[in-house]
């Protein structure tokens, strides 16, 4: 994505509107215009380094590293207290990563190739893993909506401390499944040769400023999410549900359309379905974590929130269920992300 | 269906019973009798000028007036502003598909042969799509059902538009995917071969005949509806989701039954889910854009719709799944209908 | 299971307690502990008696005996009118068999064999109708749900037993598909080689000796359940999804496990599936039929039972799926019990 360098000019230009104290809704569009190309500068350092790494550590890191941008957005937006915001960002992510960046993917790889096929073992690993890690988000809050409210006591605090304990264990498992016990069943096809591009030393300073820009444009960008949302007059749950998963996906959005048009479906669908479980698994918890050192954040996701993640799981499993796709499939998914965005629009 | 004919007399007797002012209750049971024969009869004269516009036109006339009573008496309740009888009729009518005629096809044809089988691939994208039509509907709901009442504005009008036509767009893709791109999955089982009945004009005039005639019985069945509830007790639910869709769709059940029983499971299967995919993708947008002519009509179904549509979604995705069917099946999903229809007497 | 032998200590223990007014907590404990190797002692018998009895009438008996023991402890709590641990206990038992009878198998299996296969057909027909028979639970209370609270009348008590009626209807015709028309897509490594161990005299004797003294201890478990809730400060619910359930499948957890670390994976999944569809099929419609003895319990089920139950269902679809298993897939499983558990736990 070549074009994306020239975005870096934003990165002056936030920095000036910010001290300049401009319209916040500048301030947002400047400071997400510069997350794009940090958020590709540190996915490519990650690559390298992961390189460097050889491929079990580097493997880890890929995996680790690959929603650092959503979690340093959401870090700033937990630290100013803007709950609704993290967790409908979170939600935002699985959903847009299932029905956007997964839709998209077969959408245009459906329309170069009529019917495109992938490994159904690994994607079904994938997909079913994601059924039990919202399912596992959906208790908490059934319970929570179930029970009598003046049964909720200062003890919810431990259950989503539990269940982020649960879901973070479970990701290290998962790496374990992956890495070594069932490292077969995901074929070669997933590491394409690599092509060295920076030394090792170059790549760790590059992911040091990258890593540093980025938590500096967003805190620009959350800091101005509230007063724009009220300039605007748009919620903060649509800033929160479609438009920063956008900004934090973006590298993952271009990589897996790129890679359904070579007909590499494999990888497209392994970046769509991988990514929400990351986010999931690992991002969710690490934030509830986090959380403990402003004011506890509970794992309670609101019913729309986890009924969208839901649904969308559902019809990741679905696609993932017969190992083709096709543009029509695509073409719903993406429908399905437009009408939760509408719905989100007119709040 | 021979004997159908024999219903015909219920024509007259219907007019006769509506200008006589009788009990609404003779005049709702002499309509309904009088849209069945119609309906089969509008459905041989959409065959027969299918046949004579060739496989490719006549492909997309069978697909899009095979639901054309239904429409038609939905029409009539719109007008009259029984927004909960149109909206309870759309449910009922994707429950009973999948329900009640899917269930006596796998039933009847499994008596007759021990397992049968039909072609999964097909199958299984109009199962997908079924899915992600039904989410397409829940998602508007929950967000009006999950948002404070305070936020609920007129601005959700837009909202029902926007996801008609969404839907709508889906419904011509979906067209343009089984009969140009992806033709090649539904095999040439689909159209049999067809023996000329009657000639075009005469096929046209039939057509033209029928659908007067049902437009004209459905007005009577409808303005009975109200005043019949009121007499004998039964919910307007009860009639929108049960008896409606039944004599909306009598002539499909008993056409799917015949191919089960003569192992032709593709077609059964296909006329019980194409005939949900239509009401939901052509029938409801439509029905969502003509009630701008009267009171606008709102997409949000309630909650019990919502489930019962999801479930018999979910069923029907499990049962396209293994490519078999036995009769064990097909009595599961009369079991399920009934529970539905109990539910409904009882209130 | 040899060690359990020991436990017989604790009938008579259990019956001291009992009379001597002992601390509620110890005479739960003691009669818990009772239970468990005469529910061991009760499934022996029976598995004798159905070898004498022939393959046919035999697997009759297994299958409709292998839950008598929940059966027995929920007979008493119904008469008790301790209904919402009845309900609770039905729920827990199907949740517990999945999600911790299944998950453990997957588990321990999935360490000692990398990949375990099994016989997809015969599995997907049990869990496909594990669907419908918690869709048709659903719905009834979806409606009592849905529905105005002044439309509820005395009339629910003829929607529970006609949904328990047909219910169990399902379970015979479901018994008469497995042992009659089509028995042979469940192999014959069903019934393994079985060693005489008991006369049949001797084994009618053990069971009718098992069986009252499990009603005995039922009885003190039952009874204590109220004071202990109340000294320990443990929810109802808690006692009823989680404790009884492990109490009462006790047996069938250690079988299913053992088969699973012998590679007999669908013995194992069998066990739980089946168990599972038993529960809701067969001693359901028991207990509501019984209750009419006492005071009419109704079938609905409360929001967070209903969907704990359905997400069982889906992930044991899920696993059903492909024919295999993995030591993930049970860890997911599991950790999905436990958010379960510590949600009621911390009530």
């Amino acid at each position: 994505m070549k074009f994306l360098k020239y975005l870096f000019i934003f990165i002056p230009i936030s920095i000036a509107f910010e001290f300049m104290h401009m319209n916040p809704i500048l301030i947002f569009i400047a400071s997400a215009l510069s997350i794009l190309p940090l958020a590709g500068l540190m996915g490519e350092a990650t690559e390298e380094i992961s390189y460097y790494a050889g491929p079990r550590v580097g493997g880890f890191l890929n995996a680790t590293f690959g929603n650092a941008t959503e979690l340093i957005i959401a870090f700033f937006a937990l630290k100013e207290g803007l709950f609704d915001v993290v967790k409908a960002s979170i939600a935002g992510s699985v959903i847009g990563n299932i029905l956007l960046v997964l839709g998209a993917s077969l959408l245009f790889g459906g329309l170069k190739f009529k019917t495109q096929t992938f490994n159904k073992k690994a994607i079904e690993v994938s997909s079913s893993m994601l059924l039990f890690a919202v399912i596992g988000l959906v208790i908490p809050a059934i319970f929570t909506h179930t029970v009598k409210p003046e049964l909720l006591t200062t003890r919810y605090e431990i259950l989503s401390i539990g269940v982020a304990a649960l879901m973070f264990l479970i990701y290290i498992l998962g790496l374990y499944f992956s890495f070594y016990t069932h490292k077969d069943i995901y074929g070669s096809d997933h590491g394409e040769a690599h092509e060295v591009k920076w030394s090792l030393k170059k790549s760790i300073i590059v992911l040091v400023v990258a890593t540093v820009l980025i938590a500096l444009e967003s805190e620009f960008l959350v800091s101005s999410v509230e007063p724009m949302t009220k300039a605007v007059g748009l919620s903060e749950f649509f800033v929160g549900i479609i438009l920063i998963p956008i900004i934090g996906n973006a590298a993952e959005h271009s990589t897996a359309i790129i890679m359904a048009m070579k007909n590499k479906m494999d990888v497209a669908i392994e970046i769509a379905i991988g990514s929400s479980l990351q986010i999931i698994l690992f991002v969710t918890p690490i934030l509830i974590f986090l959380s403990l050192l402003f004011k506890p954040m509970s794992i309670v996701f609101n019913e729309f929130e986890l009924i969208a993640m839901f649904v969308s799981v559902l019809i990741a499993n679905r696609v993932a269920n017969d190992g083709e796709s096709n543009w029509l499939e695509g073409m719903q998914l993406i429908v399905v992300y437009i009408i939760i965005g509408i719905s989100f629009l007119i709040l």
